[in-house]
């Protein structure tokens, strides 16, 4: 009798990876935030390798939201091992999300196995950020919670038993007939015999995206050095040539906040040493120091994989995998002993001497440089899982050890996932089709990530100024010129035109770090697309071609905008390229406002303009008020008071809220901040005026004089 | 005490999925071919799905082999729930096969995921037949029996326990760094929980390639007219038109052996009826007996996913995935039921009456258009096992409707996997371009396949002529002219060249007949790469760059050679493509003749040739034995007898065999065939002589005449 039963238990157990057709619990995890588990997920997942928390206060404020789907919509099977899930999709939705896309916004439609990758020129889910999770046009998220390569048929697939089923058409007579059938559904495959996932409430597409950031922790904010500029250089520089590189912009009066070395810094690379190179950095401390002193912080590029050369080989060596990454060893970090051994070497030869931040390459793929996944790892995890959160791990990590010197960092990386939307690193590639960075800034805001659309090298001095034009209002204005040398003058023609716009950059730091405030504080991503942007859709819907009766993907269908996009709350970019003399430029409802001169420029309109070379056209909302400082070379420092002239854009009275902190520690997360109110009125005789609120009591206080400058005539 | 054991006994039941390192158990299954398992294998596999039986009496004649592995140098573990196995290379190793790829021959060092699908134009596992079977320069061959998506790492991946790693070396300044680190094995994972594999033994990778394709049954024959000329017409042409054409082949003395019919000859496609159309072919037997009186068979357009309006829909939906394909169901053929159903309608309504192939559209890919990964089977198999094998499936099953009615058949197929080799089907696709089709044709022989570089449209007279003229040296010599309407004159420049050409084919038809009886009964694949030539690579590795010491790669890197390739026992054909006026041609070691003239050509070098645009340069190895027939419009009938004119090139007494049966019935599987030893010897005054042997007592005779042609001045 106990033995039946005990048989009976151990049947059910494994047979629970047999089930089918599973009624999923959704449960409120976070006002707005539903879980549903189905079989055994992996306990490593993005969330866990990540260590993401939810940032409740953030989430706590945006309010509770309706579950966007009825009851038993939402369904998950599990399979052969695998886990089957169905979401439901109304015809009028559009997707948007999966990761950090090259070529596309619009994602209904599109088939993916979400992998981490360099990207290959496809947006076949191979990519630095393949994130799990989508937002609709309807205002709600999905994640799914794997480490796991997942596949995603984002509404191409059709079910013979679905409610809404596309029509048969004679493809031998019927012009009407489509190679792509309608299909009501999101369907997954996730390799593995559970999954835990998550849905986000609305009501608008932008607050799905911010309660999913919030959901993550938030994201990151950087210190304020981090948004100035930035340039790498070649890779054998010497510790004299990086001075000299630094007083050359000093003296040419163009701005630079941070360095980066390339893997010349280290004795060996490739693989690794992660030690100074003594020929070419004979005194490390002093030369950071010095650096320092002329105000100009340190940024290393590694890879992990580790030579055996390197001091800690014989120490980190039992907690490596199976395989070799260009003949390093790679570190498992999720042995708590690699994390001790390989970054306490950084911390101790690099962080404790004052260096500010890493470059973590190579740590999203190609197939044919990482470890294959035939790889075995001394934490049981497998190769797939690690090669889907790898990034995270080194991201983690790394970021610990300046927390703990309660320093911010600002890096930049090659990969990342769902749960490292809180890590300070900016996603770069190898690849370097200028429209497609943009398209990746947009699709950035919707992956959870940060990305740079980084300068390198042009053809002409028109390409660089186009290229240029587009860094400076992107999360890293940064030179990666550690191939080709070039520096922001390389281009003698327009150089003056880069040196302004530089400083345009340094100019609009209040923006941009409260900018970065919203995204940690409220989850807004600082660069997204404009279908994010409220009242844009509408517009768009004029340029769709054909009914919905006679087209029932009509709105599914609307026009792809992936060349202009939302640089924080007011303004609206749209870049030109190379060969481009004029562009088209798709105004959200509202009115809109020309960036460098203030007059009103349209409102809920297709414009066409000619900006020239040296312009990139940048529009501002109605009620803009973007706080600025004088042009300078470098960042202010910790707690350095600075004059702020304040620009509104418009005639709407609105408010703004600047935010303010000491600019380089921590201690924010401690409540050392401040979201200072500008707000602009009309007076009693109708004219706008503007006030600021003061610093609350004991807070940081970096404003100096405040000069209003309103841009509309009054 | 007994609960305990019973405890232990599931658990061991369930802990057998997460073994490591075991000792792999190699059986002989046959003389010559070794198989080991590991795990639990999936019982659908390759050869479960397409029924495939090793012809033993061909292995058996091959004699045995040694196993051309040490004890214990081939690993396989299993862990969560997938296989991972290892196989040694040797410095020196080259590989080939891994299927249909189009863009390279050597595999050493390249990353794919074996993956039906269509052909992406990368050569990364995803291919119309992504045969999991490989070839090494030493003589060797290895096959993995799976229908699951394998990763397959072909020396390219580096384990740290290696006993031959790749040597460390500091990028930073020792210019010899590589990108692509030295690897020892062929790792391959492959994700279910155990897996059958083979091994087949060399001494050549001839042998090694001839030991798979006996084992899987051995090449199809097919019938005579088969290896005719074939034209596809327009989609919407009518019974009356079909007739025009086949008349007009006629009249302008082109050859013709069947035409093929697409989607239109059905009363609805995409999804199909698999039933006439009534207005286009409102009397289909008499048409199709009136074509066959004009000496011209039909071949039939289908993709297997299927109709409302189809007559059988009712019966056979009951078993079909949970997804549609265009709107089409589709059939499940491992249930019995639905391949009565189906394949009964084809036999009634279309092979009953005469029809004698189909050409089987989109069992391929792309994503896009197949059923998702997320479909279920109601015979249980995965979507992932429905993908890679459901071209075997159809081939399989509609191969049985002719087998039944003992008519041979040829036909065209979008895909194909191991286990298919002995299918009548030529794999054809949309991609088209000229250079990438002739390397596929070299991998085809390597990858148990046969492809077809169709014609269809040119952009000039001169593409046209250059496609045309490598088209009739494949197995299938074919316009694919459903979109484009072409005709073999549609270029008038070059119609008599083309006429030549394909009169040329009909010509050599006992070569080609002979040729694939070869690859029947010996299993030697009719078009193959020279790496599978005796004699070829030592003149090759002159080309090498460095020593072995320099580049321990050197071997594995020498030139790649895809634009030539091996048709049959003696020709070597060198096409020329588009814009090419003058081309390389690498000769093996021993005599070569001009095809043509008879003229020496040259010995194991490397030639520069420039042919002009009429002629495709063919060469005959020495004591070459090119049995010919007559120009003529169709095949030789059933036992019809046919004078032959034997050419003989070079200086070197040889003999050939000759293979003859009926041409177009299975009687050969009883028996009813012989080899003819075609004997050339030099007589006593020094110059060569011919005969030929009788036919066999009782066994079909098709030798008429025999004229001998001594294509050296005697």
């Amino acid at each position: 009798m106990k033995l039946t039963r005990l048989l009976i238990a151990v049947f059910l157990i494994f047979s629970t990876f047999h089930l089918s057709a599973q009624q999923l619990k959704w449960t409120t995890v976070a006002p707005g935030v539903w879980k549903a588990v189905i079989g055994k997920p992996d306990a490593y997942n993005l969330l866990t390798a990540s260590g993401a928390k939810p940032y409740v206060a953030g989430l706590a404020k945006m309010g509770s939201g309706n579950f966007p789907f009825l009851q038993g919509e939402i369904a998950a099977t599990i399979n052969d091992g695998k886990t089957y899930l169905r979401f439901p999709l109304n015809k009028e939705e559009q997707l948007y999300g999966f990761g950090l896309n090259f070529q596309t916004v619009h994602q209904r439609g599109r088939i993916m196995q979400l992998h981490v990758d360099h990207y290959g020129g496809r947006d076949d889910g191979r990519t630095h950020s393949p994130t799990p999770f989508y937002v609709s046009s309807k205002g709600y998220g999905v994640f799914i919670n794997s480490s796991r390569y997942i596949n995603v048929y984002a509404g191409s697939a059709a079910r013979k038993d679905s409610k809404n089923p596309p029509v048969e058409k004679d493809r031998n007579t019927d012009k009407s007939w489509q190679a792509h059938p309608y299909s009501d559904a999101v369907e997954m495959l996730v390799p593995a015999a559970g999954v835990e996932m998550y849905v986000f409430a609305g009501p608008t597409t932008l607050d799905a995206v911010r309660r999913f950031n919030l959901f993550n922790g938030g994201g990151p904010l950087p210190p304020r050095w981090g948004l100035g500029f930035t340039q790498r250089v070649k890779s054998l520089y010497t510790s004299e040539e990086v001075i000299k590189e630094a007083q050359t912009f000093e003296e040419k009066g163009y701005p630079l906040d941070f360095i980066g070395l390339e893997p010349g810094w280290q004795s060996k690379s490739y693989p690794g040493t992660f030690e100074w190179d003594k020929s070419r950095y004979p005194q490390p401390a002093s030369f950071v120091k010095q650096m320092a002193d002329m105000g100009i912080r340190l940024n290393l590029w590694i890879n992990p994989y580790f030579s055996k050369s390197a001091s800690f080989y014989n120490a980190l060596k039992p907690y490596t995998a199976s395989h070799t990454v260009w003949v390093g060893e790679v570190p498992d970090f999720n042995i708590p002993q690699a994390r001790k051994i390989f970054f306490g070497q950084l911390q101790k030869n690099q962080v404790n001497i004052g260096v500010s931040g890493y470059k973590i390459d190579e740590v999203d793929g190609n197939d044919h440089y990482l470890w294959p996944d035939v790889t075995t790892f001394p934490s049981k995890k497998s190769a797939e899982q690690m090669r889907q959160t790898y990034a995270l791990l080194t991201m983690r990590y790394s970021l610990e050890m300046f927390h703990q010197q309660n320093r911010r960092t600002y890096g930049l990386v090659r990969a990342n996932n769902a749960g490292g939307v809180s890590f300070p690193y900016v996603i770069y590639n190898d690849y370097y089709n200028h429209e497609d960075f943009i398209t990746a800034l947009i699709n950035s805001g919707t992956a959870g990530v940060l990305w740079t659309p980084e300068v390198r090298a042009s053809k002409t001095s028109e390409e660089w100024l186009r290229r240029f034009q587009t860094v400076i209002f992107s999360p890293m204005a940064m030179i990666n010129a550690w191939a080709s040398g070039t520096k922001p003058w390389s281009y003698p023609e327009v150089a003056e035109q880069v040196k302004e716009l530089a400083l345009l950059r340094m100019q609009m730091m209040p923006y941009w770090y409260s900018e970065f405030a919203k995204y940690h504080f409220q989850g807004t991503p600082p660069f997204r697309g404009m279908h994010l942007e409220q009242g844009f859709k509408p517009d768009v819907k004029k340029e769709t071609v054909g009914s919905l009766e006679e087209n029932p993907y009509a709105l599914a269908v609307l026009k792809e905008i992936k060349d202009q996009y939302m640089a924080g709350e007011y303004l609206l970019v749209a870049p030109l390229f190379t060969g481009q003399k004029s562009r088209k430029i798709v105004l959200p409802k509202g009115k809109w406002f020309d960036f460098y001169t203030g007059e009103y420029a349209g409102n809920g309109e297709v414009l066409t303009v000619e900006p020239g070379l040296n312009k990139i056209p940048v529009y501002v909302k109605d009620g803009g008020i973007i706080p600025m400082i004088k042009a300078r070379l470098h960042a202010p420092k910790l707690n350095e008071k600075v004059d702020l002239e304040i620009r509104v854009y418009g005639t709407k009275p609105s408010t703004y809220m600047l935010y303010d902190d000491d600019g380089e520690t921590f201690n924010y997360e401690k409540g050392e901040y401040s979201f200072r109110e500008i707000k602009v009125e009309r007076n009693t005789e109708g004219l706008l005026t503007g006030t600021i609120s003061e610093a609350q009591n004991k807070k940081p206080n970096t404003v100096g004089n405040v000069r209003w400058k309103f841009m509309m005539q009054q």
